[in-house]
């Protein structure tokens, strides 16, 4: 019988981890093998420059950041084991954790699994991918290589206004590439747009294939109605089209808001389910940052061990 | 006219800065210079070793970090002043920042000044600061030095005996030492230090002098009725006496908790005003970590700059 189970292996579940190892609290951590197609790790494993995570003068890369936090996780005691959680049984205590054909027991959870960002398939993505396409503007727009260049973000959506509009600060042009011919944005993000002379908005398109060389230089745009292919030479190629975020094997036991993250009580790390805490992106559909992912992580195991001191 | 401006030194008020840099606001931090006693930094530049800010896991100096964090503030085109706050005017947008005889003006503030822990003007305090004496048993408690060692708390509250039972996970003796025949901590938590065969409770005493040679080695306590003096042999002393949050400059006009923190939106930075954001631990007596603070001043430029934004 566990006392503590962190499912997770990004920025939250990491500072989780060294937080209750330090408390003596001897963690068992799942960080999953390609959870969510993702190694473990999390987002950050599938980016390079991190030049916004305090404490990195001179930026850090996205797996060498995870690295450090794993080794600290494991210099303090905890166990980690790269398995995938399957699914758990929450409905009484202690809560059960499942993987493959093992089932682990625990007294309080804390899940940290994280959100994947929704990729479109294109012909050349893998490639291109983060060398030129991304998908996070705010962690990745102000990187010199998309400085004064031609950039083009897909979606229509209120962050892909948000992000058009955070990318005009550095990019000589955004276009905003939309498969509708109206946004779905809410109507003050659309005035935005629109009085933005730097975004150009290109209706009833979608991307069908980055092409670039050694960096991407361009994307293959399509007219829905049409079929007709055109090129925008653009240095930068940023999908704003959602996240998923990682909770199907919960199975509906925790409560989530209609997409899917995990409710908690705003302020805490507290789900619905006593001994149950949730941080880092799975339950943060607005700021969603290694940073702000991290100090959830840390409330949740300060929440935690509070919960299992006063049983 | 800036269009933010950045009060404090923290990790909150540094994120804030690396965030509201990078998505070109050119932010103007009021680092202060000694302000509530404490060297630019907060804090953290009172600590020697941090082993748990996830990313280091060798751990690093509080100067350091805050040092790397400064530096980063810097790179991307932080501007700092080395001058305290006096006093703000928020009752109208532009807000007024006043810096001795200097008035600056500003369309969104982030507040991020921090709370000091209560020190108790001990006899020898000064020499064993950090050598012996913490404000913080969680930041400082599993350190090498502290281990199977006798430690005590200061302090008769709730923090007093999450502290004290906290560093029974180390110790191997933790001296719970109060300055009334009881606690002022909750029943449940006055029994989980009555249950705990690791805390002894001083009653009726007060620290009067820390003794010690290179490093802290004992504490003089002082029987408050009969002046009775003892020592008691400890490697730790650790204060449990409170926090002040440093919102003196503010003057009331915003709202604040009885004990004097800045109330915010749970789950957001957003004060009562609105364009004025808190972080950190003038708006935080739950967590108070490096890294929750650090995340909070992430989200405070995130909503900062959607305030400007919206404009």
């Amino acid at each position: 019988m566990e006392k503590i189970i962190i499912i997770g292996s990004g920025p939250a579940a990491h500072t989780a981890a060294i937080y209750t190892a330090r408390a003596n609290l001897k963690p068992l951590m799942f960080e999953g093998f390609m959870a969510a197609g993702i190694a473990a790790g999390g987002q950050l494993t599938t980016t390079t420059e991190i030049e916004n995570f305090p404490g990195f003068p001179q930026a850090v890369s996205g797996p060498e950041l995870m690295m450090r936090m794993r080794e600290q996780s494991l210099r303090y005691g905890t166990r980690i084991e790269t398995k995938t959680v399957d699914a758990v049984d929450v409905s009484s205590r202690p809560f059960k954790i499942k993987t493959g054909k093992e089932i682990f027991e625990c007294e309080a959870l804390i899940i940290a699994t994280g959100a994947t960002a929704r990729r479109m398939s294109l012909k050349g993505e893998s490639e291109y991918w983060q060398k030129g396409i991304s998908a996070c503007a705010v962690c990745d727009g102000a990187l010199p290589m998309f400085r004064n260049q031609a950039l083009a973000v897909i979606g229509g959506g209120d962050s892909a206004v948000e992000e058009a509009t955070f990318l005009t600060k550095f990019a000589s042009r955004v276009y905003l590439v939309h498969r509708r011919d109206q946004l779905r944005a809410s109507k003050s993000m659309q005035k935005r747009a629109f009085s933005n002379p730097k975004i150009e908005i290109i209706w009833d398109h979608v991307p069908v294939e980055a092409i670039g060389e050694k960096f991407l230089t361009g994307v293959r745009v399509q007219h829905v109605k049409t079929n007709e292919l055109r090129t925008l030479e653009v240095k930068g190629l940023f999908y704003a089209v959602g996240h998923l975020p990682n909770t199907s094997f919960l199975n509906g036991q925790l409560l989530c808001d209609e997409t899917g993250y995990i409710k908690t009580i705003p302020g805490t790390t507290q789900t619905n389910i006593k001994g149950v805490f949730a941080c880092g992106d799975v339950q943060d559909k607005v700021y969603r940052q290694a940073i702000t992912a991290a100090g959830s992580g840390c409330m949740a195991a300060l929440e935690a061990e509070r919960f299992l001191e006063g049983e």
